[in-house]
């Protein structure tokens, strides 16, 4: 009885595979070996057989039903574990070890391994933006603010600029990484009080077990401080995608028709309108990312726990956590899907680009007055702005005051908009180079890897 | 492969049902019934047996398949609706609709059945509570407000408090529901251009058969300030039930110790602490509270879709609706269980309204000076705040300066909370008439259903 | 030294008024003057010249001095207060009250003033959108669902699913307002106590005082629920306004230009590019929905309070709803300039019209298959939608197998958008009426008053 | 007029300064300075006296009136600055750049200036909390976890935990300062077209003098994502500092009295009860979180600007971006008043302790039983909780099944709480020692800079 599109729709099998029951009672089982094996070598138990349990697996059927009558679930875990053990072994499971100890733990590890997912995905996308970036390079077009025509740019720029944003993402979730897949083994109350004065012992046996920095300090749980950034650099990603989706959606617009998403084969658009090509991919894009950006709020109300701990952090991070990662992992699947698809509609480029027109340069005939004909910049925005409004265009403002202070031949060499690019080249340049770096790759192989 | 709490975890069977995929589908097919009659008896297609549509049942997974090639789920679900029934009448089926007519008409009539569980589950919580209004009526109590001591109230009183808000909650949903449940069946861009000059009377008769009013005008789409209206006025529901879980987690402190949640038989408290008994299922509400303010975000950025509607709203949709149900589906029966199970301290609650004192009356001392010796009533604060101050004690105080106004056996007298209740008793009655009207119920059995 | 926009940047000076201290103090005022007529009147004490507050202005500035010192704003009020009456009043003022009485209770009348301020400018602009809706009823227009070119519509109708939105917003604040504009008068826990069980009288007279129904039953403060509802609300209609503004940004795009926000005389588009005329007002508009919408999160936060109250919801409150209602009255007088100066360009909507095609109306060829060809309508579908994809246009595809069900001269009739245009008329008369009946107004004076 | 309360009420003076008009405008004159030079330098325009500008004052005033004429803020600046120049420098002002080359390089130097406060502010703070972690490191307390007593900490242990969070936000803030505080100086979209191919010359002579590394690439704007992370990383801390209001707020209650805010002389509590102690400023600082929260949300929807930007962040940053920092600020002033009027309140912390009793340290003899007594883990978990739970206390219990095990003198030594407390030493040095490396500094005054 499937409620929730998480199960069938969004995500891909193998971020599922990550937050589903089954592997986060593994992960568990995998905690409280490293933590026996700790309790082994510190010689605070008897040397059981602890390796046992890599070969053991609870089931979460019987974990809800043991859950059903303790009202707790890890309690109700290691009740399952145990029953699984030699005796002898089972009897130091979970010893000096507070519930948070494993979930928190568990949490960290999860979320290494989905990040490793958001990184290995969100590279591919940069890497083929980057490779868009460096194909268009040249294939100048209208820049839009405001939804209207501002200075010409190129394709590769546009891309490029999105290559920027997604790196820093990347950039960032590796910073937050640090702070937040981190172990936590400290006891009852971060005190580690169980363990007889050897927990940091025990700690460093069961960080380097798990290949995990621990916390400096915790509570009876970890900060919270860090799982709220993790949320909030995951929303600001998704947000990036977003812009990008829109990005799609607006020049897949028939009147624009520049950068469109396209339609595959047998697709249907509309279940009324047969002839409807929508941009369904961007859409779901954009649309998951309002998702999560209510997930951030969410998790920074549960950064004020109270004292030790409350769990007013424990039902909204079962939500969260997973659900933020799973939109994550669906919107980069999309993009790179989309990325497959989108169509760079040359013929539109150009027209919309002539269309636009020498108006468009406006700038330019405004800076020839300032540093050429020896008006003031601020005059000289005045006196073009006011010939457009008046003469509708240049050419015909030539015929007024304009025409004064500009030939007919000057005008027509501002107005061509491909020598009016800056310094695009370099600058996407060195864009690559910052996503290279920060990737800690080489984009050399775009003609073969592209599509 | 499960990675959602709500399959399992959060939200009852009978929730769940309402959001089921299967029932998703049930409800689609019965509103394409009932737009396949508004076609015949409007005259526009032959008299086929739309009633053929009622035995029908569409299979999720058959539907997933179609879609994975149509790329449209509605679409989608209508060829497999089609495939299972007559050809003649298959022939026909969602004809002049666009998916959207299906779509926002089945999140209406789900809606509705979803509502009818909230308000009952509600109206449950509140007759509960208005019990138990009346049942500690005259229990007096410390007032609290910063957390510090204040005024005395009653227990009862503390209740009615809840009453009233609850109340209002449930008045709310109410009106939200006159704006939400409504038919939506207008065609691609809301025109009704399909029926050909019909679409009101086709609109009509689907109205009838569907027990809904329609909107009075639409675009694709019904507009989404309804949904975000729904959204929000259950996170507010949500964050009530949150004051009242907060209430009982601080309460249930054991340094207060007057209103606790109490354990279960069995329950476990901590995996390591085997002494704690956590008020866990009042946290569970305080927690998912913070998901549901979340998803208002989320629903509130679907307002402003493009033009006659962009898609963005669907995935999005998707999730949050169902998701804000479950959670306050979840966080009612919760409710429902921690009713049952709270217990009244009455000792505690008499200990600390004793340790508090007379210094808590410090308002009728003010007061009293202020109507019967004639200082003025900022002097009066005045002079009683610094001799506590001073004093530590209002009896202490009768050394100082206030001794001057006030006898040893005048303190006594103003000392007596139980005669500083004001119209404690009037107010819970006019609360519980309240709710009645509301709510249109009599809360004249409580000795019996209590418990 | 200002450092906030609110202060002379966005909101009317008339909504400023209602929120500047000096305004809040003269509402405090004329509360304190209520309650003390309602204690003479009840009375509780002598009768003493409440009249006297009506001359009485306090001044921000002694009451921000005062509060330094005794770190209580309301208190410090109370002494500026008292200090400028004659003793034998001075003496009986804010008697019984707690603070939150006289500060709930300026809340409610300070938004009730400014309630009403909005509900007049948003019954302007729906008046401004109505007319319009009737204008433009007849002029025929591109649909557009996902960006793409959709069935057709007319601009009327377009406007008229604004008026709708916009009516219910309207409908839904008068609802919420009588939730949340009421008295709050009980004292410091709720129970009256200070009032010598005359509290219901006292409220009583205040209440008939002050134009204002009293809370059932309240805590030391109103319940906030209330407050979230109407935050919430505002930020509903502020997303239906960015709906609206959205329309304008994108129908204002050069390559769309239907709907077009215009430029004022002498306006700069942009500091370097003279030929820039940006939708400044609407992205205005969109702009302030972001924060509309990130308030609610916080508001709903103040939900869960302590007990009987703690203080938290006060220094958000100062912020919130001050703030809320000056981005809402911005929004809707800069929706006020923009409906003056929109252009709707009756040459770019038939030329966009024309560009769609026929194409556009494949939805009216699929229904007339089936209907009067006797193809089954997902068949038709499929026909249409592939015979699109094979030859671009409908006219080409007659070449095809769509030739063997539809003629040319079949194919011309059903091509023509103004015959397909459903029951907009109706839909738009009715939408007018539901407007008129929830405003309780009579649009019949358009020509008059329209720009 | 005021009618918001960071004009007056929240937030310091050199806060508010940062923030105010006159010092963006100040800020802005001095970027417009650094393009001249870089213009001059480059060779682009003639060797005006740039120098000119530093003893140049901008007035809010002048510009606001212009603005109104030209509909644009940053041209209204740049005419205003104009006419304080001489003629030939002020005709070479805003050459080439576009607004938001002033607008979001001067938000790089505020923000700059701003988290030179934040940070001054918060190692304050995290000084402060070391020196209490060290003063209070062995003194033993009660831990709390669901409000329900835990295992034994030590305060300066609670305090550590602190010292660890806010450090992480100061280590977060300065990651997030490299990607944010950086030059945007690239034209009208990026391409730095106006500069004749010398943009990345300009860039590198302002990027110099104003001492920020510049942007990789942008479009007409810096990415957004940047102040998305700065708004959401500020909300993290500020819920940080919400975490420590609350422990204070709730170890305030009289109940519990453990550490408590304090009243300073004269301070009023409540309006109309003159006893109240209220922890105020511990509430404002939580308070004032709910805003610092939903602000969040409001930046995150900047990201997905349109293209090479639209305007939509424009109104909206002007609230968010300073307000956020004088939240921030505001209430890292009150966790410095709060640090230096806090009592930590030692009879109290003991009073409880043995109040709480040996039952509080059931985990300790469920260990004990484990490793001395050979029972499982979990079978001790249960006997203790059961035998807990039948008599209510561990010494009573030894009267049943486990007296057993455990006889009065090993049950009187497990239950000294003191020798119980883990590594909490070496934890908390470790705590301090990661403050004292990611601030630079060292806590070695403890004993002088205390209060």
């Amino acid at each position: 009885m499937s409620v929730c599109p998480f199960e069938w729709r969004y995500g891909s099998d193998e971020m599922r595979k990550i937050w589903s029951l089954q592997n986060r009672l593994k992960v568990m089982v995998e905690i409280e070996r490293a933590l026996l094996k700790a309790l082994v070598e510190a010689g605070l138990i008897p040397r059981v057989n602890y390796e046992e349990l890599r070969k053991v697996e609870v089931n979460p059927r019987e974990v809800l039903e043991l859950e059903r009558e303790l009202k707790h679930d890890v309690m109700a875990f290691t009740e399952a574990l145990r029953s699984k053990l030699d005796p002898e072994t089972g009897k130091y499971v979970h010893l000096g070890a507070t519930s948070y100890d494993i979930v928190d733990t568990a949490w960290a590890l999860q979320i290494r391994d989905a990040l490793a997912l958001i990184y290995d995905k969100l590279k591919r996308v940069i890497e083929k933006l980057s490779c868009m970036a460096i194909e268009y390079k040249d294939l100048v077009s209208l820049g839009r603010t405001h939804g209207q025509w501002a200075l010409p740019i190129t394709i590769g720029f546009k891309f490029a600029n999105y290559v920027y944003e997604l790196t820093r993402s990347y950039e960032r979730l590796r910073e937050t990484e640090r702070r937040v897949v981190r172990l936590k083994m400290s006891g009852a109350v971060g005190t580690m009080a169980a363990w007889g004065g050897k927990g940091l012992l025990i700690e460093k046996i069961v960080a380097e077990e798990l290949g995990l920095e621990p916390h400096v300090i915790s509570t009876q749980v970890a900060p919270r401080d860090g799982f709220a950034e993790l949320i909030s650099n995951l929303a600001i990603l998704s947000s990036v995608l977003d812009r990008f989706a829109l990005e799609v959606r607006e020049l897949s617009r028939p009147e624009i028709s520049e950068i469109v998403e396209g339609v595959e084969k047998g697709q249907v658009g509309s279940s009324t309108m047969p002839h409807k090509a929508n941009p369904i991919i961007s859409e779901k894009i954009s649309g998951l990312a309002k998702v999560a950006r209510g997930l951030v709020v969410s998790e920074l109300e549960n950064v004020p726990l109270w004292h030790e701990r409350d769990l007013t952090n424990s039902s909204s991070e079962r939500i969260i956590i997973p659900h933020q990662f799973l939109i994550l992992d669906e919107q980069l699947e999309s993009m790179l899907k989309l990325l497959r698809k989108l169509i760079v509609n040359r013929d539109a480029i150009r027209r919309n680009l002539e269309k636009a027109g020498c108006v468009n340069l406006a700038e330019r005939v405004m800076v020839y007055l300032t540093l050429r004909k020896g008006l003031a910049r601020n005059d000289a925005h005045k006196l073009v702005m006011n010939s457009v409004r008046e003469y509708g265009s240049l050419e015909e403002a030539l015929k007024g005051e304009l025409g004064k202070y500009l030939s007919e031949s000057e005008l027509k060499e501002l107005c061509d908009p491909t020598t009016y690019l800056g310094n695009v080249s370099e600058i996407i340049d060195r864009t690559i180079r910052y996503a290279e770096e920060t990737l800690g790759v080489r984009f050399n192989q775009c003609t073969d890897t592209r599509r």
